[in-house]
């Protein structure tokens, strides 16, 4: 099959090398593409197109990879070249924008979810997928390093699976952040950890370790938590704790591509912009 | 020494019981309690006086323990009664409205906060203090199963630590629950913790332990809350975490004095609720 992967970034440079691992031909579309996301995209074996049109002439399979807030306008960009082949959307979006891409596509549309870190080795990255030819698109990702998987649902089953994952993982995450940044705040933080030592052991060394690690990818997780906080509203449950996440993410966007930040510097980037 | 524990509901009848234990007489004012918390605390040693104002007369230091949101009308009708002991509050609130509730009494005024489940056993509930005469009031405490502990800062400072405790056990206490809801509205149970069990190990376990554990005490939670919200107001933090906690533990205030709730029904009425 040839296989579409707009606009790989990490993730999606990993998910294309999957895909040509499993034997498809891989392109990409450089038009609008900076030359870091080409050059990582050549990397996990993409052949580019240079427009948008041509590519969708010639591919069976497009894979949406890309920040939420960009994933309905790659749809519609990719609906108005009158493609007419399977549409995969693997974003972080809410199942209503999922249901919303998925009307541009009727049955050609498979909803999807990636769960984990970009797909480096086995076990690790699985992508969920729903919709009515879900099957079709496992069998891109055969013997790879993502495993694909079907749930049932229909269209915005996966991305509801993604929103009810990642609201726990990076909620949790701001919030221990955030909690540090309030101690500190308040002149309490050696208070609070021996507290934490006698009765919540562990959560010094991962809110330390969260610092680390979501620092380099904060820029990306503001949409996402916005995503999941509309998938709360259209359930009719409470959306502030998301909102709040996009806010602590946002504050972070800064560190951007930098080395990993430790739990100090964020909590002066937290308190900094006030 | 004798003190005036205002007014015990299952935590305060616990203290109070601490502090008869290391030789203090305590007092309780029947008026306007109801007779299932005078009964509590006869249990635990509290002699009933009729009026707070016969009661302020003949006390030493004064113990407030009551839900939140009623912190500061207590302390405003003991100062009105002309009071010129200690007022120690050991309540769930803000460091501002400990600080508020300070200004009542100046110097005589300890701020607190309270770790830990009701005193039933040694080394589980720690009551932190803060203020000039924080030492004075450990002494209520010596040899119990009330661990009293000083901490630096001055008035607010107890409390602010309890804030942040609390902001992270009880924040994502009412994420996780709202995490399984959202899940369950969505038809991706089965799916999340199938993934749960493979990335997040004991999340699932967790998950439902909170529902027990919680259901019981929602009641008293949105108050603490919001408390906690305003912390994070006040510190130029988002403070949506904890207004969506509030909600959550509204909806299940229902629960108050019941038998633990299972994670089912706690997700019911999460969505019967909307």
């Amino acid at each position: 099959m040839k296989v579409a992967v707009l606009h790989p970034g990490a993730m999606g440079a990993s998910v294309a090398a999957a895909i040509g691992t499993a034997g498809h031909d891989v392109i990409g579309v450089t038009k609008g593409r900076s030359q870091a996301t080409i050059d990582r995209a050549r990397g996990a074996q993409v052949s580019f197109i240079e427009t948008l049109e041509e590519a969708m002439s010639m591919v069976d399979v497009v894979v949406s990879i890309c920040p939420p807030e960009a994933a309905l306008d790659v749809a519609r960009d990719v609906q108005e070249t009158g493609y007419e082949g399977i549409y995969v959307d693997g974003n972080a979006v809410s199942p209503q924008t999922a249901v919303a891409i998925g009307e541009l596509f009727g049955n050609r549309f498979v909803d999807g979810g990636i769960v984990g870190p970009p797909a480096r080795r086995s076990g690790t990255t699985r992508f969920y997928l729903s919709g009515a030819l879900a099957n079709d698109v496992v069998g891109l990702f055969v013997d790879t390093l993502v495993t694909a998987q079907v749930i049932s649902g229909g269209a915005g089953s996966a991305s509801a699976l993604k929103m009810c994952y990642a609201a726990y993982t990076k909620g949790s995450s701001a919030l221990v952040m955030a909690v540090r940044a309030l101690a500190e705040s308040n002149g309490v933080t050696e208070a609070l950890l021996a507290e934490w030592d006698l009765s919540q052991k562990g959560l010094r060394d991962s809110s330390e370790r969260t610092a680390l690690g979501t620092s380099p990818k904060a820029w990306r997780f503001e949409g996402e938590m916005l995503e999941i906080a509309s998938t709360f509203d259209a359930a009719g449950l409470p959306a502030g704790f998301h909102r709040a996440a996009a806010e602590i993410y946002e504050r972070m966007a800064h560190f951007k591509n930098e080395d990993p930040a430790s739990l100090d510097q964020v909590i002066e980037t937290l308190l900094d912009k006030r």
